[in-house]
């Protein structure tokens, strides 16, 4: 929960002066969100989201990032648009950061993701991807298998302190995932970070796919990786067949899955799961006291982790 | 910025049947405020605040704050109203907290409060005065100069590790400001935390005056005090006199002010000040590591509190 930056009401009115919104109506910070500053503001023209971006945030991304939620809010993807100033720009300066203004998106996203919730994602999630073909900027995959080598590097030093042998672990996890990783499947713009809390749900309908700053040019099947880790597990780290089943089964109806993607699926979610154990590892290893954010446990991944690299069919994830 | 209570989909939604305020719309976290959590709710019916007591409300004064802040909106204080349910009740429990539903209010409270602020905060907290004369109900103020004593003994071991020498100055102060504390001027009821942050303006006019969980029943001019003492410092700590006179000019021009309450005012500010510095104290010694909430430095308040030590004439805070 977080917001990392203070905006003035003075910097505030100057800035929404370069919109054609209105005046100012109301202004509140969100809590959630890790990596960036995000408020709730309403103006005479509506409910907008401020969002100031923070330093994870490469500046030179954010063009293409905004690009993407544009294109695909054009072609219906319930995402954040971004609102264009005055002068045609989307992106511009406050208090010091590169801040843009989207659009708000009504929904609430499930704190304890059911069954329900996995057939509309999945068939969200390979819209966005349909919807996504003809953007022609390409975004590498900065948190993508060429990343997890040095991510490991950094944390393997103190990684035995958080788990007895987990460096070791990790070590041969990351050279047997390279390894198999898969190089010629179908690729395109992935989300990679669509976790519940960036799905909003109005009943059983989604409304709103937020958070597209991880988003990067990848291997579809990575990106149902990445949900088959953020939603198919129950609290006790077991892997919920009916949930996967809901999940691909919705996806693959919009788009069909290659039996390669299929046959693919095992090592992708190790190399999903381990993608955020490296992450987490390496935000628990150095979180600062007194920070804003409680960093997350990386053994919950380890656990998902554990459970892929026992896996040797992509069928049995419920397909 | 806190959201210290995860409220799950499923149990807001059976929560909302309570209300006749149709379907849920959206859902978000607030990231400010540091005793509860807060919650943007929009539901079919508008948009409210979902307040969630934490451990340092106690539950008994809750009907106490919701019934007046009920009163004070009848009067026409821009303050948020609570949401009687289908039942008649205001007040219900959700996710193992007390909780209330409580209307929106529009407004940005101003994060560098300016001389044009003060005058329509002088006028607001005259309003709140006057409009809670015929709340029946009383409530001790449980941070009052009773409490100060107790307070300064929890953190006087490690007060000097704060700062050095600060535990004999906080003895000799509180002893002092007990000592000349006015015992007959006007009472009744107060908000007693009117920072800026829970103060809403849209351009000149407040819109928004919240966040009434430490109301009580206590000197009208020792609210005058808290006010000057959050709104009339510089951030170099010097004190502007032209808010002061802004704020004490447009509160006396509603609520005249006694020469009592005049002559009282430099010990209700030292007693203000002491107030917060001794809270903040406490918060600053007692901070778990990991904590969502960063303590704010005392010392801010031992500046103010030295100032108002100097000062013999109330006349000197801009009357």
């Amino acid at each position: 929960m977080a917001v990392y930056t203070e905006v003035t009401d003075e910097a505030l009115a100057e800035f929404l002066q370069s919109y054609p919104l209105g005046r100012l109506v109301a202004f509140r910070g969100i809590a959630e969100g890790v990596e960036n500053s995000n408020f709730s503001l309403r103006t005479e023209a509506g409910d907008f989201i401020l969002t100031l971006y923070e330093k994870r945030v490469d500046p030179a991304d954010l063009p293409w990032f905004l690009g993407l939620m544009e294109h695909l809010a054009g072609r219906g993807v319930p995402c954040p648009l971004p609102v264009r100033g005055k002068d045609g720009a989307a992106l511009r300066r406050l208090a010091g950061r590169h801040a843009a203004i989207t659009t708000f998106l009504p929904g609430i996203w499930p704190r304890r993701p059911q069954i329900r919730h996995c057939g509309p994602l999945g068939a969200a999630l390979a819209a966005l991807h349909r919807a996504g073909e003809d953007y022609a900027p390409v975004r590498p995959n900065a948190l993508g298998p060429p990343a997890w080598g040095p991510l490991l590097a950094r944390s393997l030093p103190r990684a035995d302190g958080v788990s007895p042998g987990l460096g070791a672990e990790l070590r041969a996890a990351h050279d047997s995932i390279l390894a198999g990783w898969p190089q010629d499947l179908p690729r395109g713009h992935i989300h990679a970070d669509l976790f519940p809390d960036n799905v909003f749900f109005l009943e059983e309908r989604i409304s709103g796919l937020i958070d597209f700053y991880f988003a990067a040019t990848d291997l579809y099947a990575y990106d149902l990786a990445v949900c088959l880790n953020a939603w198919c597990f129950e609290a006790d780290f077991s892997f919920n067949v009916t949930k996967g089943r809901a999940l691909l089964g919705a996806y693959a109806a919009a788009r069909p899955l290659s039996k390669a993607e299929v046959a693919a699926l095992p090592v992708l979610c190790q190399g999903a799961a381990l993608r955020f154990l490296l992450t987490r590892l390496h935000d628990w290893l150095n979180t600062q006291e007194g920070a804003l954010v409680t960093p997350k446990d990386p053994r919950d991944y380890l656990r998902r982790l554990r459970f892929h690299l026992g896996l040797e069919d992509g069928a049995l994830y419920g397909l």
